[in-house]
């Protein structure tokens, strides 16, 4: 990171540290929102070309990425982190692999910078459409995996905009190592230096500052623990797009096909434990939970799958765990599933609405009129009929490329990709004319 | 208002205030939330009918709301309220009439509740697309035109919203009345009364703990002054969609109809001196300034505007004073204009970016690669070419109702009609599919 100085976040007393910081930080957005005007103005090949160039470089320092990223598990190791979280810290030639099939996906995208839509002509004798244009400047927060800095990287870029990477201090070397390859591409292709820049301090200020300077910054996306994206959407004066817990239902009502449910139920917890968009609540309608739970049962047993239930929920499968208002509103990421008989989508709808988290719930229905009710009413990001949870994802839905999943309701709401980091803004096209 | 305790507002200590303040505003929260819940279920034609039993009640109480309203005129007289205020505040039947007719327009608006776009088959079966749906709950702050509580109350029902509405105090007894025919609309029309709730206490606090509630509102829209936006964005703990400053710019270029240029600079200027979307600076290509602004200036001189240029706009129009840096960054909203003689569009760029308040800006040129670089890289929420700033009105681009101007980037950007009281949710339709 030749393009700016380096701060040196050791060996220095806390005053003297956070002047620099604030120095340090104000330069980075200074920079970043000058580069974004310039960036406003790229067309999709020069873009495009950054990208190529970036994979090239990323392809020819192979075993500087590698040199550098040994260092960081080195020190990872010395300073206890756990086996979890050095996983995600590696970088090896299959994970280098995919940043550069990443960075090759993103150039093929469709840019969607300068799209029109609604050209229209008013009574006035004006053209009046939306144009979607780059957000300006994104600050991106997020932890160990240094594959991220190559992700947010592009996908801002391609999106016209401008960018701060603050990745974790955990994974500093490899991001540096990665953040000259982006630098490297950058200039090649003749787009400032200052589009992408990789945070140079480890300092915990940084993030402060970062979120303190909507002079700057545009918008911050955090992408890590949910504690983390508590912090930052508290302390905030930038506008956040964030993503909180993922407390999914899926709804069984009575007359659902019940091949479809068992199918869906089972897909939805058990396709992997860990993601947001797993199941963590089945709802069962009562005229079909006697037939239903047993079958699912089984397989949840296959699977090891825990059982927690309501009471009804006991009465058909004996011996299972007594299920509380927690567990309602646990995001349990584990082989853990909390189940409750209801009577009917009215109560399922109050329950979601209840204690879920607006994330992801599907209703298993053959009912036109129940299936269209549930698509309706139900306020969270993705609504599915007939489907699992599972599918709630950038690349299942088609958007090529994902930042992120969006648990707010303004400007982008569920998988973010390209178009969550553009905005629209309107254009006027006359030949003089004037307002009467 | 019947159907919330009243808040007694004066005769009350401090601290026993703030505690009546913070349970009266959490209990109109919470109703609001369950009535959103309710509101996101009815049908376009459930929401118009309360829209045209509220434009009956409020016909059927015109002598109720002219005795309130005198009320509030009667004690804004001896409060010493000025002229402006006073009449901004005064209600008569042309007003009355204005907000039953405003009822009839937004009934008549195509509900965008329940759109789907882009509806597609993936790969693994599904389909996806994106459905509008109603953002929930929604806080106006506004100041002392009782007609703002008709305008904003109609426009979150028909996007399917509960709103709760904070009017200035001067128009308490006013928004009283029209209050409850509101109420009797909804109650009429079978939804819940706490889908429109206004706020029925003039403490100042009611303000601090609405902005305050992001468990029960979804997004607060100011309207008012600058500095009543500026104090509820920086302590909101709720996004806000704001107006602030209306800096607006023409850049006159070299190769511009000047013909145009003066109808256009004309008409920007002096159509009306105190909206937003008013030109304040102009800017002129320096080929064509000693021809463009002697002639712009005798219209100027009609009109009784007071120019302010740069040098050398001072050498062509010789005795006008001198613009400092302080003018290129005012809104003026009187008849006065700064303008300033660039040499081409980088520096006309140059100077909207780094002065003005990406509102409203417009380009006057016959050069076809110069209005595409303009309509691509101004980063204000409406851009033109060839034609008065004045045109930025949600009215005037068809929106049919407007709530504001938005001159935020997420979300909503430029004039917000009933789609930016809505969002987007992904919607998923399968026939039992799972994820591989």
């Amino acid at each position: 990171m030749s393009r700016h100085a380096p701060v040196n976040d050791d060996n220095v007393k806390d005053v003297a540290v956070s002047t620099d910081i604030v120095a340090y930080m104000t330069s980075l957005g200074r920079s970043a929102r000058a580069a974004g005007a310039v960036m406003r103005g790229q067309d999709t090949a020069a873009k495009n070309a950054a990208l190529m160039a970036m994979a090239r470089h990323l392809e020819a320092a192979r075993s500087e990425l590698i040199d550098a990223n040994a260092q960081d598990l080195a020190r990872g190791r010395e300073t206890g982190l756990d086996a979890a979280l050095l996983d995600r810290l590696a970088l090896n030639d299959t994970r280098i692999d995919g940043m550069i099939e990443g960075l090759h996906q993103v150039a093929a995208l469709p840019d969607p910078v300068g799209e029109i839509d609604g050209l229209h002509s008013r009574p006035s004798g004006i053209q009046v459409g939306q144009m979607r244009v780059p957000l300006g400047v994104i600050g991106i927060i997020y932890e160990s995996r240094p594959n991220v800095t190559i992700e947010a990287a592009s996908l801002c870029l391609k999106a016209g905009n401008a960018c701060i990477l603050r990745g974790g201090s955990e994974a500093r070397e490899s991001n540096a190592a990665i953040a000259a390859c982006i630098d490297a591409g950058l200039r090649e292709a003749g787009l400032p230096a200052a589009a992408v820049q990789v945070v140079a301090t480890t300092d915990r200020a940084a993030v402060g500052q970062l979120i303190s300077m909507p002079e700057y910054v545009d918008v911050i996306i955090p992408r890590g623990g949910k504690s983390l994206i508590e912090r930052i959407s508290r302390e905030a004066r930038v506008p956040v797009i964030k993503h909180l817990d993922g407390v999914c239902h899926v709804y069984v009502d009575a007359s659902a096909d019940l091949d479809k449910a068992v199918a869906i139920a089972v897909n939805a917890k058990t396709h992997r434990y860990g993601t947001c968009n797993t199941m963590e609540t089945l709802l069962v309608d009562a005229p079909v939970a006697a037939e239903l739970l047993p079958r699912l049962a089984s397989f949840y047993a296959e699977h090891g799958v825990e059982l927690r239930g309501c009471e009804r929920t006991q009465a058909i499968l004996k011996g299972i765990a007594a299920a509380n208002e927690e567990d309602w509103a646990t995001e349990y990421l584990a082989p853990v599933l909390a189940i409750r008989v209801v009577d009917g989508i009215e109560e399922a709808m109050a329950h979601i609405d209840r204690y879920g988290s607006h994330h992801t719930d599907a209703i298993v229905t053959e009912n036109y009129g129940l299936a269209r009710r549930f698509l309706a009413e139900v306020d969270s990001s993705s609504v599915m009929v007939n489907a699992s949870t599972r599918f709630a994802d950038g690349f299942e839905y088609g958007l090529g490329a994902e930042i992120g999943i969006s648990t707010d309701k303004l400007h982008a709401r569920g998988p973010v990709g390209l178009e969550g980091l553009t905005t629209r803004k309107y254009v006027v096209l006359g030949d003089g004319h004037v307002r009467v």
